[in-house]
């Protein structure tokens, strides 16, 4: 994709000082700049910059005035940050505005398709899937029997969804995520084997998920395992069955959520975290990277650490003790040495006295 | 899949009392219960929802005696619970009952495959791989060469099994998982540069075993790993080479093991536990959630925690006090006081006498 | 593949001593040795093996002399141990000598194909994308847009790489691992939804670069997430966008690196280490399994543990200590006892006195 710079001046609704006709095919920050680049700059710290980019394009305030005479072209907007931002979107959605069906992909006869959906080669429809307007399934994903999907929703390269389950609208999920694996249930029988409990609820995904690359969200045993709307899943994330996760929260990469646990609205979880079964996090709760929780969260907007997790506070003064523990022991000694030599002295005193 | 109340009470050697013709088509809870779906009412506590429930069709006990009229068709049994687990499993054998050969799938000539197989489109079946009978692989999974899969194995969609694998009888394997990539095995050089060992065994999974979504087993680099039978893996977990796992050890989402480990038979594991590699684990061992081990766990039935794992009762009284760390901090900081005080008055008291 | 004694003597310039037509399949430790396959003797502690091995055929050392009469075919060379690691690097680049295109591939028109290729059933190559000469496509993979892969790299089943990443020359990538997704980034807004922020730069892999199975590496937001030459990614590990990783760097399996962190060269990072974003790692860096590091490590070669990690030495002592935190815990109790009593007694004292 190509476009001058009048072309953009256009899109941002800003004004050109330069050649309106040079062209650029990519965005580059200005100190990366490079022919054929379109950059911004919006705070003065990068003001040098702008004598030395070989971007082709920069973004810069209507009131901008140059040091120099300037090999690049200047597009002057109010907001060039802004401007920037709604470019990056543009080119985004330009980019993924993929439209109609391969013919080597499998779409069951009972499946229903949208209107202006983009289904890529080698992807699977089963039975019964309904696929909503305007969704974009890429190469190799799979759509099971009875699964609906969402308007507006993308499914990215190789993202799996076993059958019955429900995705929202205008949803993405990134490559490699299964939705709707087996629960992890089993029962153990006195020979130490274990008998398998049939999984056959679904997972329920509301409207404006995003769901990183990698990640598994397990079916519920019986009912629905559901992410809210507006929450955003990272990277390799474990959602086990029949877990709950209320809406606009979000969870950095490899966090595990174990079974039937509920998680309340507008939290935010770090990397790596692990909460155990069946508890239940109060909503806008803040919880650290690497933490352990085995109980629930009952006062909203607590922010807690550690493994096993508690508050923030307690943990930041504990653990600069524990950081210290060595010199702790070493005062303790001191101190029962101190002791034996004050009882010794007294011991000392009486037999004087 | 539609029942009517007659079908299902033959199916559980129940009585119908209500309508025999009525309809379901889903199970469902008793308090999420909607029309068309069948519940079950076991424990006393839940007594009242049959009152309010809008399912179809409930299974009570024989013995049962409901306070007022019901809108829902009664079937008695012996035990509630167990004919409705017992129907879970009859859905979900019946959902997963597919047989035949996709055209769409790329089967090797030198391949063989079992009788009454499922082999969905987009399958990749490579030269001298052996299928067993009753095998069910789902769209875009990956049998490399010399693979064999024993019979009444299921492979969900997209699971990648590379070459020379075994994977036993009855076995599961979810979406995403990949059997037998190489293991991570390099050879430091004096240049800074690591260079590879080939990694030319493979991995054996014996019978009934049961592998969630994304998990990642690792190719010995001689030899085998070994999933010993009966074994239940979550989700997201690392097995690195050459590591062998005993037989009904069962181990939770996010969990890694380390190249050459030995895991005993019965253990359980809890989510994002790491076990070093070249290490020993008894049977019968519970490892705690988060967990990390770098040694052997030489005593069968051992229950340990943290992270480097101690024995689970030391770990409780140790992390009771860490959690109180502050307090104890400031124990020793008032001892010091006291004891100077106590140095100073006896000083002082030399100085009277 | 089938070698006779002859063919492998020739391979590793050995001589025969017994029957020069015995043929091998594979290969195998000598404890474990079977019929048709190869083994190695080097170590003096496994000589007894030599006597009751099944193996075929057995790399000895030039000097080695048996004890009795032996069933197997053996081959005299220099450094046993080396021969065995040269045949098992010819076996694998045998088995893995694919080439040529798969019929059941879908390649787009635009996109540029090397010399020597294989590319398997059901990959897809997009737009524009350059694959280099001797590339190795696996089924199941998806390059997209303008996607650019060097020569001699080696895409294993089910890799997906998204528009406009670049993968450099002799790189293996491994099983269902997902290069270029979205990085997570998502702007807070007032009525608690998140607006995503467009992630529209790219992931650079540079040479001799090993990625295991199902790990996920973010584009950038704008710019590049890099993995400089030699880096080896095992499992299951998270990058996320605009990470940068030095050259010769290691990671163990299930690590997770968030947004803009820094990694220098020559570092080695164990298993489930988180680094939080925006920091700085120095070169030569070796970090413990399970650490957590929220600040920036400056000194080269540091080695560091816990979470939050701190110096080995360090974390040495203070664990040592924490493992015994309920004696210490005792000897604060036993303290204040004694300095109450030597209070008391004080107290006595100057009552008598």
């Amino acid at each position: 994709m190509e476009f001058t710079a009048k072309d953009i001046a256009g899109l941002v609704g800003g004004t050109i000082d330069g050649n309106p006709d040079v062209k650029v095919n990519r965005l580059a920050r200005i100190e990366d700049g490079e022919p054929e680049a379109l950059s911004f700059l919006a705070n003065p710290k990068y003001y040098p910059y702008i004598n030395s980019t070989r971007s082709s394009i920069v973004l810069v305030q209507s009131d901008f005035q140059a040091e120099q005479a300037l090999s690049c072209t200047l597009i002057r907007v109010d907001d060039p940050y802004t401007a920037f931002a709604n470019l990056l979107e543009i080119y985004d959605k330009m980019r993924k505005g993929k439209t109609g069906t391969s013919s080597l992909a499998s779409i069951a006869k009972s499946a229903k398709i949208g209107n202006n959906a983009y289904i890529g080669d080698f992807v699977v429809i089963s039975d019964n899937a309904v696929i909503g307007d305007d969704v974009k399934i890429f190469p190799h994903s799979y759509v099971g029997e009875n699964v609906k999907i969402g308007s507006g929703t993308t499914l990215n390269p190789g993202v799996i969804i076993y059958y019955d389950c429900i995705i929202g609208n205008e949803c993405t999920i990134h490559g490699g995520s299964v939705i709707g694996a087996d629960g992890f249930g089993f029962a153990p029988q006195s020979d130490n084997n274990y008998k398998k409990v049939a999984q056959i609820g679904n997972v329920v995904i509301e409207d404006n998920v995003e769901i990183g690359a990698n990640t598994t969200i397990d079916r519920a045993t019986l009912g629905s395992t559901i992410i809210r709307r507006g929450v955003k899943l990272d990277n390799l994330i474990q959602v086990g069955h029949n877990v709950e996760i209320g809406e606009n929260t979000v969870i950095a990469a490899q966090s595990g959520i174990a079974g039937s646990t509920k998680v309340g609205k507008n939290c935010m979880i770090g990397g790596q975290v692990g909460l155990a079964g069946h508890i239940v996090i109060a909503d806008e709760v803040k919880i650290g990277a690497q933490a352990g929780l085995a109980s629930n969260v009952n006062k909203p907007g607590s922010i807690i650490l550690g493994s096993p997790a508690i508050d923030i506070s307690r943990f930041r003064r504990i653990i600069a003790i524990f950081n210290n523990l060595d010199k702790l022991y070493y005062r303790i000694g001191d101190l029962e040495k101190t002791i034996k030599q004050l009882q010794a002295e007294k011991i000392g005193d009486e037999k004087i006295s």
